[in-house]
């Protein structure tokens, strides 16, 4: 048998990629909704819309929904109702607004549900949209960092396809998805390192928001951008990393690569090494989430390794950025540390935001909002989604006494 | 269904690791072949020695096969079987010698054959281990290169498992042999450059034997070090590459990478590119053709990218290095042209090292080969063994002309 034959073979049982899909995305009017509408628009006669979610911007929400042909529009902002019926007035687009609505958008049956609605707010729907037992594909940190154990229980409950949308797990899964974990020696996460790789300690201590927010090579929203020049995102993406591919700690890693082209390596016994790479544009996991278990096509620019000429790697400083090594001991402290850590990092973010503290003030709060809620014995195993959300309220209360003392 | 789950139920086919597998060597005391044997040494438990060859090296091959406690050994050179006969006296191992010997190694039930022959000398051994059709890892170049079509048409006749033995055909494997070959764009081998790279065409001119054999990275035999500075070795991996993956010639690339740790790179439609990397060590190759379709432990070097701090990419310079366009051609003319080119490089290298001609005359009296033969209407598609060697030797008589009128 030749090699081409073989590959036919051993693919025959995938999806014909003509079958049309029916999509369905929480979080709409965000980046990674935009970026899937773009990538859809591009292969219509392929995917179908279910259900379009935003949160406030009510008026986008009813142009995609038209313009997509989406059969359930809905609005996570109760009072934004009435406005985004009138937009809709006169198509067969039905409707929907508030908690209620998005978990319904979640829970209607679609071959692939794109979860990417941003904080806790997304938990419940993305569990929803698991229960069907389809594909769905994650973009929603919190239902692994804040909600690891019980959300990948509902995963194996419901017997669903879960995919990480975003760059660094859609690669690792890449890889992965057709290996043995066991033959894997290391998972290697690439960081570019943020804005202040090569800033002193002292200059850190005086960074201002404006200047963290300059991400070097994607262009993302504020806490990320943040948490990416703490390195507090890398931390979280071990912690993602963890849950989705069932992969302990130790076998966890993070390399600084500030060309941001390498988004993973994965290292085997026999030597081997096989990474993932594409340049930095959120289109490439989409279409990979999108046409599992093939591939289609996206616009993304192709990588060019001769026009980049070099990729670099160097080891993260753990005395500057303190954050990563911060979220590898939540990690392994597991339970509700995770869940805590990530709750008071969202706030100390927005405090520095609101230059209320200094960039290195973030990190230690963090830490000490860690410490209390150990004496308070807050870090404990958690069985169901309201304890993660009681915990989460929990959390910011204690980080908002901690920075109100700073 | 977790992550980890679905990983074992998908492998759950795979062969358990711990079956002991029957493995012959043909050319054991080559570099492949003493590589291979020092990786079933360390996991002796889980291999078994069928036959192993050597062509002059009688006292080497008696100390392998009994150390080995090999079923069958055979000495290539006639004249040396009696020697081989005293060496192994009082022990129950098979003696055999010459082609039919050779034959008989190949032909002889193993689970895995290592088809590492160099030379025109390998084909029909190789043949008669792919007729087998069982798991065959070819080394020899020949096969591919001079005999691609019949050979192949041997492989599907059979039904064998061909693996690729060499650095940069095992990582496309590694990558390509669990994905759809129509969703690749291209497949890119990375070539080191070997020791002229940075040198000017004037340089190159005066190159000496010496200065040819110094590879930067990898430690080779004298014929492969030559084609490694001319790039020809890259032009016939290119031929390897079409022959064993079933891809035409226009989605096949070579990139420069000087450090030779990437040793290819597939990039996909959606923007993704899949790159396996490991330091340079026959090993890492050997052990993933032993354990396939899982993985073994190999002694080779972890790669450290915080010391190797920068891969880097460049174009090949096809005017410095005529030798990979010349392959290129030959390749995408077919028939009988790569077989010719093979003899007329074969031959090249060796009035080269032998100081008859100079370092640019090597590329330079192969393309004329391949004109001289044009006009002899011997670029002609082959379909037999004989075939192969009959044109093999015709192109040797050919060259040996030209390098006598240089």
């Amino acid at each position: 048998m030749q090699f081409s034959d073989r590959l036919q073979e051993k693919n025959s049982h995938c999806a014909t990629v003509t079958d049309i899909q029916t999509v369905s995305i929480l979080g709409a009017t965000g980046s990674i909704g935009t970026n899937t509408l773009d990538l859809i628009a591009r292969s219509a006669d392929r995917f179908q819309i279910e259900s379009l979610t935003a949160y406030k911007n009510v008026s986008q929400l009813a142009k995609l929904a038209k313009v997509h042909n989406a059969k359930f529009a809905v609005i996570g902002d109760e009072t934004k109702y009435k406005e985004l019926k009138s937009y809709l007035a006169g198509t067969s687009i039905e409707i929907g607004s508030g908690e209620t609505g998005l978990i319904e958008a979640g829970a209607r049956q679609a071959d692939c549900t794109i979860a990417s609605i941003i904080g806790s707010a997304g938990l419940r729907p993305s569990i929803e949209a698991v229960r069907q037992g389809h594909r769905v594909a994650l973009a929603n940190k919190e239902c692994l960092v804040a909600a690891g154990d019980v959300f990948m229980s509902e995963v194996s409950l419901a017997n669903a396809e879960l995919l990480p949308l975003d760059s660094e797990h859609a690669a690792i899964h890449q890889v992965l998805c057709r290996g043995m974990l066991d033959e894997v020696k290391q998972i290697i996460i690439t960081a570019s390192g943020g804005p202040f790789r090569n800033w002193t300690a002292k200059q850190i201590t005086a960074a201002t928001p404006e200047q963290a927010l300059r991400h070097p090579n994607w262009s993302m929203g504020a806490k990320i951008s943040i948490d990416s020049s703490t390195l507090m995102n890398k931390g979280l993406e071990l912690i993602e990393a963890h849950h989705l591919f069932a992969i302990e700690p130790e076998r966890l890693k993070v390399i600084i690569h500030p060309q941001s082209v390498v988004h993973c390596l994965i290292s085997y016994y026999d030597g081997s090494v096989i990474a993932q790479m594409a340049n930095p544009d959120m289109r490439t996991p989409i279409a990979y989430c999108l046409a599992w278990p093939g591939r289609m096509a996206s616009p993304t620019e192709p990588l060019d390794l001769i026009k980049l000429q070099s990729l670099t790697f160097e080891a993260p400083d753990t005395e500057r950025f303190p954050a990563l090594d911060l979220a590898i001991s939540a990690l392994i402290k597991g339970g509700s540390a995770p869940n805590i850590m990530n709750a008071a990092n969202e706030c100390a973010v927005a405090a520095f935001l609101a230059h209320e503290i200094s960039f290195t003030d973030i990190t230690r709060i963090v830490e000490k909002c860690l410490e209390k809620a150990d004496q308070q014995n807050l870090l404990q195993p958690v069985g169901t989604i309201d304890e993660v959300l009681a915990l989460d309220h929990e959390a910011r209360q204690l980080v908002g006494r901690l920075i109100d003392q700073n």
